[in-house]
């Protein structure tokens, strides 16, 4: 990287004043028709071009929404605006202020993007009337910048994450512009904090560019902002340390409108300029593919301006514009004090709006045509639909990746090492395509997919050593930040853009983006009522090194309880596999890659472990989801004495062993094994799509037999499930009940009381009637975990008959 | 803020040489004896001091843990106890990358205190044996700095927030140093991005000092680390930016350990100087409690050296020192491979173990005497033992705060509003004390605490403006950033260092710190079992803004999953509360403040609410944690016809309404009420300590009546806490169901069929025998929803019947 430049300041100044009289005109006139719709929305039910005078009947009863932060991003979108028209840009908005919705439906209403999505919104006094009144409104829309809002790709109500997404937009986008406007508030919060240097992954040569503009509207809901606060000096240092070149515009005269636009549209062009000629360098280099690509010091804009301003100064003699009390309603209890009502009148014909909308109510031509035409608008980007742009995955036949495994439980695998094999030649088919990539929190490798290096490299624009492995390049396309926010991000932004991907994740740690799981659920259970978006790509998760093998790390690493999260979520966009051996995780790993509009969540080991099916059998299994494992159950089809299920690699293998000490005990006893790799298929039909029928699960779980339940996780999480079935009363569950250090495996599960022996004595003590015949049985079991016990504790190791075991029964 | 000044740069030069010849070769041997029990305790099962070449018998059978930031850890921890020596220092310390766990065992061995708090390991050979043996051994130690490490707040297994705890124990506490290690991998996170801001919190007058010391080895577990590979002024402009003034130790020479000791030292002394410099300065100023005081430009060392420094240099012809290959055990399958074994046995003796431990394995004396004595020694230090300073919150009486009740369920109160003038003089009264604090992401006032604002300010040593609020101040006691990971380091912080504190959060956002939860919620779990571990003052949540009065914000502010979370962790350590009005609230906040070794979370809303209870009738309801309200209920202590149970704020109210219903329409149904407050007395007394027995379950729910519950939060959680109770399968719940938008309050719960309508007609489909004489109102119940609906619809509010509805049975 070139050494730090100077960098220039914006501070509005008439030497500096790329736009005409004419233009600065167009663009205030545009931007106070922006900020004149916005303010509507939060107020008005009628009345909306103040044609007569604004009374009580004219406003709504409740008065919902955000001003604060709106003014700020209207003006950044009437000047993107411009500069699509004079650069030909192909951009897109993500407003980090999301709650900042009426200034984006405003938008994108001016544009024309708004009443072609929703006909019923016309261009016209109605339709003004209408968008009006359905802000915030019961049956009509979100006061955020959700999913209904045209040209949105993030809500931005959980604040923290427009940096991340705006990034995984920008990958494989060559062409795209990212323009991204990051409030001071979210910017305190980590994942913010830490989505700043995903530059050190964007490659000039194969990306687009991401413009982030800090707005320092220096307050949140009561306090000021911490970046407001710091000096010039160190706000300038800490982005130039975060690799960025700032260029500020500071707002010093609210009042004076032609200095903010001129001061602002030379920073624009500045910003925009900066980036071409980046972008210009880099793909001048027939070698972009490579090292050989520099990283540059992108551009970023520090927006310092007032927050709501433009808004009422004073409120009852307290300063609101350039203030936190502009947060949300600036002016409330309107119904009840006419100097609030004369106040919100008085704003709002501040904005002119006889002048801004002719008599109609139609946007005046010469301001309509500032905006940008057809797909060039914001609110009209393709990538911001990105279903509308997705492409299948060139899929690999999954079956030429199997493992052998032709005998039940005999020979061992490395599921996500298989699995690793199969994602690579995804890689390789889809690389032209270039729209797949893996994140996951330096973890590839740990996690046992190293094979998709093969395919690509790790994507890496900082600097390099002459010892650093091979795979670090600049196009490649596995992605590790130890931040699972930033991973998770810009998977978001990659998907929400039409494009696929993959996040492979330390089962515990994936609890970090629970919050950011939410939203997207949130997102995706939305979009399915929202006609003109189009289905997107599924966000995959693996989640490996998981609770029963954190064999290095211990008790901080043990948590399943990201499925019991993933489940509050509505039914019809979770999914949760639990693939018990290499196959039926390569089965599933096809299913979940090839789906649309999901969240899928599949938990897997990645350490050596028994392979219980062939291929056609695990796709068999998988199809079902759900199923009896007859070659290791001994009820011959009749009703079995027992049932034991399981779901998970570690349950299954301790289920299964139970099994073949209680066929070598009590051969008589019929004994009926279930797997299940669908946890959904638990729930009832009228729960979940993948529900079984409460006749299908009786046929697999009797009505009245005992079920021992062997579950990878926190074993109520079953009963949730399962409490409305016929049998739910002879139900016993064993799992994680959070115990747990670093310590073998198999002391793992028999602190968890979820071991083979333990399972033994479930079933005697179940079963009716096997107690005194199971009394000796059940006293070598306790003695069987003692001696496992201390064997362990003096050698620091399992039992090899432990470690050695496999099915026996062929 | 002071100008930016130049920074000293200290790479190794031998002009900067406090260090004589002789403290030299101390401080060098100190480091290779905390470096030889780290690599013994990875490593080695017998032969501690290598009196016997090393055979393969000597080693473990399973090698785990971290070597590659062990010995950097290692040799802060050795400057460090110089400095304390010098300067009698009372210091602590936290190692961000917590799994160097063996380098902080070895050191608090080395200084004695391990040998005080597990008198089984003795200073003697055979100690170092069982030293070695325990670490990551069934049965013996956790490979982190586990809470079974002395000296330790601060496990560091999930990465992130080894800052925000630092700061979190420096509040208050301003005679004490945090040195505070972050390794380059974490420093990639989120919390740890945004917590380095925590310095615009810190009172140099009132609080102690951090010291962060970025470690940079330059790798995570696979790849590079993004600060270790950017330019040194990139990485300097960065921490200048936030506000830092960074002094650099770069190990250019991995053999010169000469230089390197002197270089730290020096950076050490540097750094301890300005320190002492700023609080010097800082309380000489009388006026330290005012805005007057000045945020200095606190040192922080940016330590650049090798991974896993004096390792093996390489391993199989690959890189190993210096690499990321170096992460865990650098030598791997000894039993198998001489070489590797030959490797291990002259890593270990390049320290030099016989010139280190004398012939009974004691550490020599001369090096013995270069460890602090007593509690300055970090492992004993009593702030890192928070239980031990802990004194008990002066309470005011909560009674005084109660609101007027005296009729059920007619006057209001914003509960949350009531609660903030109790916790003003909980305020007022320990401000000598010095030991409470409040955390919360900006929302102290729009959670309607803001009486507590009348006690004391927020926190605030940024810049302030002539217009600010006053409340604003260097030694204020709210704490607000807008990041719940940093408040609730910080919290956490605090809390382990022996003070008290509250955290306030809009309850969706609380999910942002899920995975910070777990870990606190292990430590509490771990620390349970740990003799010398005295307990703390617990982790209190209040989640308010809840799902059901998100009217500004909607879908993406709406989410009630953080109980389910919670309710995963040891029943030993959780707690949850659904005060149903303001006088309840009270009562539950009076208990979690006096309580301790708890994460207690409270669910309440902020909304102008119905009263139910005198103060009398909340503090018998709270203690019992669940009744029946007989004041509501018409079975007159008999056998009811049917039971509607409530639990949250918004289902009470419901509930109330519904019940109102039914006693016009059916004066003679036996209606029971029943009201939950603590969660936890659902599940049985065998699954957590608050459990009711079964009697005590079917006294209030009966063995058979049908019961209609409404719950705050997802329905299925009450199916979860209660599937083994006798009348489950008569239990019918109404809960959140992933349905919402920014609407009205009402059409909220229509949503979500838990209005009064629906809650009637679950009674009416329930009942046996109503479903005839009820079919009438059961009409009508739909008819009022869809008349309530079409009215919101229509007025964008609720209709006056519901918004005025008050209890009229008194």
């Amino acid at each position: 990287m070139t050494d730090l430049p100077p960098h220039p300041s914006y501070a509005p100044h008439p030497s500096r004043s790329p736009l005409s009289r004419t233009e600065l005109d167009l663009v205030d006139a545009y931007w106070r028709a922006a900020n004149y719709l916005s303010v509507g929305q939060i107020y008005l039910l009628d009345n909306p071009l103040l044609r007569e005078p604004l009374s009580g009947e004219h406003v709504k009863p409740r008065l919902l929404g955000h001003w604060g932060t709106t003014p700020g991003l209207n003006l950044i979108y009437a000047h993107m605006n411009r500069a699509i028209r004079a650069r030909d840009l192909d951009a897109i908005y993500i407003a980090g202020p999301g709650h900042g919705g009426p200034g984006l439906v405003a938008n994108t209403y001016l544009e024309g993007t708004y009443s072609e999505v929703y006909p019923a919104i016309g261009r016209d006094e109605d339709g003004i009337r209408k968008l009006f009144r359905q802000f915030s409104f019961p049956g009509g829309i979100p006061s955020h910048v959700a999913p209904e809002t045209p040209g949105s790709i993030h809500e931005g109500g959980e604040l923290g994450y427009s940096l991340s997404h705006a990034f995984g937009a920008a990958f494989d986008n060559p062409d795209l512009l990212v323009c991204c406007v990051v409030g001071d508030g979210e910017a305190e919060t980590g994942p913010l904090a830490a989505s700043w240097h995903s530059n050190k992954f964007l490659n000039p040569a194969r990306d687009g560019a991401v413009l982030p503009i800090l707005q320092l509207n220096g307050f949140k809901i009561a306090n000021p902002t911490v970046l407001a606060r710091i000096s010039r000096e160190e706000l300038d240092r800490l982005f130039e340390g975060y690799g960025y070149r700032p260029i500020t515009v500071e707002i010093t005269d609210p009042e004076d409108h032609d200095a903010a636009h001129q001061a602002f549209a030379a920073a624009l062009d500045e910003a925009l300029d900066a980036i071409a000629a980046i972008q210009q360098a880099a793909r001048a280099n027939p070698d972009s593919s490579a090292e050989a690509v520099e990283r540059p010091r992108w551009p970023m804009i520090i927006f310092r301006s007032p927050k709501g301003w433009t808004g009422p100064k004073e409120v009852d003699g307290k300063r609101t514009e350039g203030n936190w009390r502009s947060h949300q309603v600036p002016l409330s209890g309107l119904h009840e004090n006419p100097v609030h009502l004369r106040q919100l009148e008085e704003w709002m014909r501040s904005y002119q709006p006889e002048e801004l909308f002719d008599a109609a109510g139609a946007l005046r031509p010469e301001l309509a045509a500032l905006a940008p035409e057809g797909d060039r608008r914001m609110g009209a980007n393709p990538h911001a639909n990105g279903g509308l742009l997705l492409r299948d995955l060139d899929m690999p036949d999954f079956r030429d990746f199997a493992v052998d495994a032709k005998t039940h439980g005999v020979t061992e695998s490395e599921a996500c090492r298989v699995l690793g094999a199969f994602l690579r030649e995804v890689m390789v088919r889809n690389s032209p395509h270039r729209n797949f990539r893996l994140v996951g929190p330096d973890e590839t490798a740990s996690n046992r997919l190293g094979a998709v290096l093969e395919a690509t490299g790790r994507t890496w624009l900082a600097e390099t050593e002459p010892d650093d492995d091979a795979d670090l390049a600049a196009d490649g396309r596995v992605m590790e930040i130890l931040s699972e926010h930033t991973c998770q991000g810009w998977l978001e932004g990659y998907l929400l853009t039409g494009r696929h991907g993959f996040f492979s994740c330390y089962e515990a740690f994936i609890h970090i983006v629970d919050s950011m799981f939410n939203q997207h659920a949130k997102w995706l259970k939305t979009t399915r009522h929202i006609p003109w978006r189009r289905p997107i790509a599924s966000l995959n998760y693996l989640l490996t090194s998981h609770v029963w093998r954190q064999d290095h790390n211990g008790f901080s690493h043990q948590d399943p309880g990201f499925i019991d999260h993933v489940v509050n979520k509505k039914a019809d966009v979770i999914r949760v596999y639990l693939p018990p051996d290499a196959n039926t995780l390569l089965s599933v790993a096809d299913h979940v890659l090839r789906s649309k509009q999901y969240v899928n969540v599949i938990v897997a080991g990645k350490q050596p472990a028994l392979n219980w099916l062939s291929m056609d059998e695990a796709i068999a299994h998988c199809t079902r989801g759900i199923g009896i494992w007859e070659w290791a159950s001994t009820d011959s089809g009749q009703d079995p004495d027992v049932v034991l299920a399981c779901a998970g690699d570690i349950p299954t293998l301790e289920t299964l062993a139970a099994t073949a000490i209680l066929r070598r005990h009590f051969p008589e006893l019929k004994i009926r094994v279930v797997n299940v790799v669908d946890l959904m298929r638990l729930e009832p039909d009228t729960e979940h799509p993948h529900g079984l029928s409460d006749r299908e699960f009786d046929a697999l779980f009797t009505r009245d037999k005992p079920i021992v339940f062997a579950y990878h996780g926190y074993p109520w999480l079953i009963h949730r499930l399962t409490y409305r079935r016929t049998n739910h009363e002879n139900l016993h569950v064993r799992g994680y009940k959070e115990e747990g250090t670093t310590t073998t495996p198999f002391d793992m599960v028999m602190l968890n009381d979820l071991d083979r022996y333990h399972l033994v004595i479930d079933v005697i003590d179940r079963v009716p009637g096997l107690a005194d015949r199971g009394a000796h049985l059940r006293q070598e079991m306790l003695d069987s975990r003692l001696r496992a016990r201390a064997y362990t504790r003096e050698h620091g190791d399992d039992l090899p008959e432990i470690k050695d075991w496999a099915w026996p029964f062929e």
